[in-house]
């Protein structure tokens, strides 16, 4: 159907159903169909009417009223204070109002007390007022990024709205060729880590999945390929952010930058620690005089053209593509990208970074986030990050027991144990350990300093509790007991505390960006610690190739800093230890867990994100264990390298199933 | 070095060296540089200089004069017919004039009598007369196709030199961002047979290997990829043609038509047999009523920027892109493609379609193109074909010796023997068999009838002498013995003729186009005579799949043809015989000893042209037997579908060769 059809028809079928709401306009704002109707009292028989007509137009539908038959601020103030109950949580200063879109945005202590069971609330907000609610947990930390991005919510709201009717144009636009030559061609992160970026081409429309910089530091070589020729921004549809690492969304405020204005997808905590992570990236050059890459300017074109997906909801990103999202278990927020190609073509599962562990006590669990998502309609084809691929770990149970260990045997010394961390994700990961551990005396008490960009990712965290694994969630949900917070945590935000620290006598724990050293207060720490045979540098992720983090765990002993204006040799007689079975990336068992549970099976796998070994390792033990894994017969693997691109539908069956079967009879 | 100032250097060595020459202009023409002087005098002493200078700056370069000091035309015509050797077989009527370029071209019975020994006559009449002297071939055939492209090149000099200047523009332009990530991506032709297309992407520049449909008919779908997002005419540099077949150079009228207007390169006899070709392409939809795909326009557009490139010639195609061609052996003007890519950075061979056959008897060989050349500088990655990698074939001695018996039973039973053939290639070879066959009486004496393009293609082969096999071109040069024509041979150039070859009694052999049964007079042939099973018809070449004459093989017993207006059953009772040792692709055994011979060996081997089984088979050949081939150690053979890009500089050698090492402990 051409999209000015398919547009018409929605209209025509929105207008017979319904009528009763005397609609105004009907509006096509991204992804979503705005109906703005004048009788907001409609919804309250109204709902289940649209909800039916979205479920059978598979489209996603909100209901906006016409300004006109909005109430005062004051009056809808007024109305939300009377009828929220008192444990909500609410002041009047906890109300916010966004004029262009009539929405009244509401952060709550105990978002669910306010809402009450279903949308009941929220009906009644907007038949009583006129302006529609979203509800929002006020986090227990105050984080300035979140009150920055609502502010710029609300700042650019009429941009906003611009620029979601003019996605909505091209979202719903006449399909011009539809779905044939189904693509896809690695841009990065094909035959390394780092640097995340595919480019999808099903022939109709083109999706950049990721746009990351590579980790050993951000140069314009650390780019992916956006040179390119089949890489044309004004020809992108979509991009689609997988998670909030800066080697999967590092470039995307440059790429508005350099005219993209079409949106980005991604879940709404991505959005909000990427937001965090580019403004912290820009400082950094300001901070040191230089020119940043791109500006607040960009960050705000980004931020006007992003559209937040939840995990399970399906979103159409152009005539033939639709979004859904689901957990990745690697961060929060974190998802494997499903995209669904034509109807019922081709199905693509991208898991950017995942994990997939299951720890033996799941009631009692330490890790954050739960598993990734194995269940899936379906999937033809499946692009896999294999960043340990080759590499079994220690179980975290494991890990936990000899960083414990650890800790215990630098206490006795009164050294100070040093925890390089990423500020999102193992950074809140060992927080909350280390916190539990001093709650249940299996570490002895000491001061924990965390340092860098961890509050505000924390507070971030402490806002999307009900995205966290059931044991932690219900701890903050119904136990009121906040795991990032504990009475011996030192939030370092100024050099006195960093000095403390450093200097104070006796023990303590260190956690601090950046995770490979490659910059952040770590390297501070380091600097003025590294020469105690009594301290201890522990890491708990991945170092990339290049890195400093790379470098000390290779055993180097004497390293080059910068000092002020000085190089400064640095001797490294601290304790270096790494401890593995921390990684937000699923080990060589966890890949094979997540193969074995995923469901259906692909029938072609390609394998990206990691050393050239680790993913051929990885690759060749698919071929060898295809049965075991569950597939009915050896799927293809394929391993490209940056620039190749790899066509998936149609395949060239006969040439490629006999190749397979070639591959097979000798393994 | 940038282009300007690239241009600049060359334009001040010339000056220096050539000073007496009396310079007017310096002219970039496509990749030619053309000298204009004023004294054509200088020549007699000048030419060694120019010589020098052409080595030193590895360019071609071309000594035109100013048109104020060129003679009269019967001045000229006077002075060549005063100084020419009566046995060159020359008159008046065989010199023409393109007054553009300044150039006098003769047509001679025997060239080497008109030139004499190296360039003394050349420079004679250009110190002389002013005018560039070209010698060429006079055909014992009367050539229509070459009279009119050589009528056109006059007709259209001055819109050919402007698009010269224009093409050398862009040829000597300054480097943008120099070679880097080279890499292939197949259009057509990866995984298939048929449709031949290419596109070799240096970063700097942008070249297309080949430009043909597919063998199975002409439509859309035919096409290779052009559709592709990397592919943009606009960006394209180069458009270099392997070989006069439909399959590798079809589309070229059709790229010119959307708005290509760079230069396409290829062999003279490749020039003539694809304008040849293509108008009679042209004219078959005009004889069914319909609009061709393309008009004489496109065809005059074509050839206006075709660029003849000589084998073992180099050439410039861009800044950064060097072209050679040498003989693939397969028909008339067909080339080996060699681009070399920086300065040293990178060399990649196309085998276009190839042959490599010794006969046993060299001395005598019935083959008329000697077997592809094998020697190159360097070649790091490889694209071959395979359309036989699969198959081995009787030998050529054993395929002649299964023809001529199954002429003579078939002559013995009064039938008809019907050979299908490509018009270029197969048909010249078995018309110098069959010639052969009956002076030494191999066979019995029977009418031959000719039918299709094959008289005017054979014109162009006998306008190409020194390009054939030595024997033959011996026998041409040395002993005025055209092979081939014959007393017994009858060129079919009217119905009368086609009645006569149908229906006359007794036996007969017809050769006749299209080779797959797809077309041309021997359809007609076909449903006369395929109801008699006295005759024969024997394919002598490949048949594509979805062809007529594939069907015929896999024994379909029953075809529907169109009889005028009427579908008409034909019963397939004559007996149908297949012969491969004819075909001019080379067979497994071929390739192999291509491979073996091949100096140096390439690290990356890129399969195509063939069906799926019979790239693979021959893939897993070279794994398995690549030491026995030469290798020094186990090349990447890498089988591309169409769309697939393959990277190949820089290659992430890390990961290749790790796969390769894999791959070579599994077999």
């Amino acid at each position: 159907m051409s999209g000015q059809k398919l547009r018409s028809m929605i209209v025509s079928e929105i207008l017979k159903n319904v009528r009763d709401a005397e609609i105004s306009s009907i509006e096509f704002e991204g992804p979503e169909i705005a109906i703005y109707v004048k009788n907001p009292q409609w919804i309250l028989d109204g709902e289940e009417k649209i909800k039916e007509l979205a479920k059978q137009l598979r489209k996603r539908m909100v209901i906006r009223t016409d300004n006109k038959v909005r109430k005062t601020k004051e009056a809808t103030i007024q109305y939300i204070m009377e009828n929220t109950p008192e444990d909500a949580g609410i002041t009047p200063s906890d109300i916010q109002f966004d004029e262009v879109l009539g929405e009244v945005r509401v952060f709550a202590d105990k978002p669910g007390k306010l809402l009450g069971k279903g949308k009941q609330f929220r009906n009644q907000v907007l038949a009583n007022t006129g302006w529609r609610l979203e509800v929002q947990r006020k986090s227990p930390l105050i984080s300035k990024t979140l009150a920055s991005v609502l502010d710029l919510y609300i700042r650019a709201s009429a941009e906003r709205k611009k620029a979601l009717r003019e996605i909505g144009e091209r979202v719903y636009r006449d399909m011009l060729v539809g779905p044939r030559n189904i693509r896809v061609i690695g841009l990065g992160s094909f035959g390394e880590v780092g640097r995340s970026s595919i480019l999808l081409d099903t022939g109709e429309s083109k999706i950049l999945l990721d746009a990351g910089f590579a980790q050993s530091g951000y140069s314009v070589d650390a780019y992916p390929h956006f040179d390119a020729p089949e890489f044309r921004l004004e020809d992108l549809d979509a991009i689609v952010i997988s998670h909030a690492h800066m080697d999967h969304m590092g470039l995307l405020p440059i790429l508005y930058k350099y005219g993209y204005r079409g949106p980005a997808y991604m879940t709404p905590p991505t959005r909000d620690i990427t937001v965090l992570m580019l403004k912290d990236f820009m400082d950094l050059f300001v901070r040191e005089g230089k020119e940043p890459p791109f500006t607040m300017k960009d960050i705000n074109t980004m931020l006007t053209r992003t559209i937040t997906v939840n995990y399970n909801v399906v979103t159409d990103l152009s005539p033939d593509a639709k979004l859904t999202f689901s957990d990745a278990g690697h961060i929060l927020g974190s998802a494997l990208t499903h995209i669904h190609i034509g109807q019922g073509l081709f199905n693509l599962l991208y898991t950017g970074d995942i994990k997939y562990y299951k720890m033996k006590d799941e009631t009692n669990t330490t890790r954050l986030q739960p598993p990734a998502n194995t269940e899936f309609h379906r999937v033809e084809a499946l692009i896999m990050e294999t960043t340990y691929g080759g590499t079994e770990t220690a179980t975290r149970e494991e890990a936990e027991a000899q960083l414990f260990e650890l800790i215990k045997k630098v206490y006795e010394r009164k050294g100070k144990i040093l925890i390089p961390v990423m500020a999102v994700g193992r950074a809140q990961d060992i927080m909350v350990l280390i916190n539990k551990a001093l709650q249940d005396k299996k570490i002895p008490e000491m001061p924990i300093y965390i340092d860098g960009l961890i509050y505000e990712v924390t507070a971030i965290y402490t806002s999307y509790p009900e995205l966290l694994a059931k044991p932690i969630r219900d701890e903050i949900l119904h136990n009121d007991n906040n795991p990032f917070i504990g009475p011996n945590m030192v939030f370092v935000n100024d050099s006195s505390k960093r000095d403390e620290a450093i200097y104070s006598e006796g023990p303590a724990i260190i956690i601090s960006t950046s995770g490979m050293m490659t910059g952040g207060p770590i390297l501070e720490y380091f600097k003025n610690l590294a020469d105690n045979q009594n301290n201890a540098l522990v890491f708990v992720s991945y170092q990339a190739a290049g890195t400093l983090g790379r470098k000390i765990i290779e055993g180097e002993k004497e390293i080059q800093m910068m000092d002020g204006n000085q190089i400064k040799t640095i001797k490294v007689n601290l304790e270096v230890q790494r401890i593995e079975g921390f990684s937000g990336h699923a080990n060589r068992s966890e890949l094979q867990g997540f193969l074995r549970s995923l469901t259906p099976k692909p029938r072609i796998i390609i394998l990206n994100h990691g050393e050239p070994s680790q993913t051929i390792s990885f690759g060749l033990l698919i071929k060898q264990r295809w049965d075991k894994l569950g597939f009915e017969s050896t799927p293809e693997v394929i391993y490209p390298e940056n620039l190749e691109a790899i066509r998936l539908f149609p395949r060239n069956v006969k040439l490629h199933s006999m190749l397979n079967i070639f591959q097979q009879t000798q393994s």
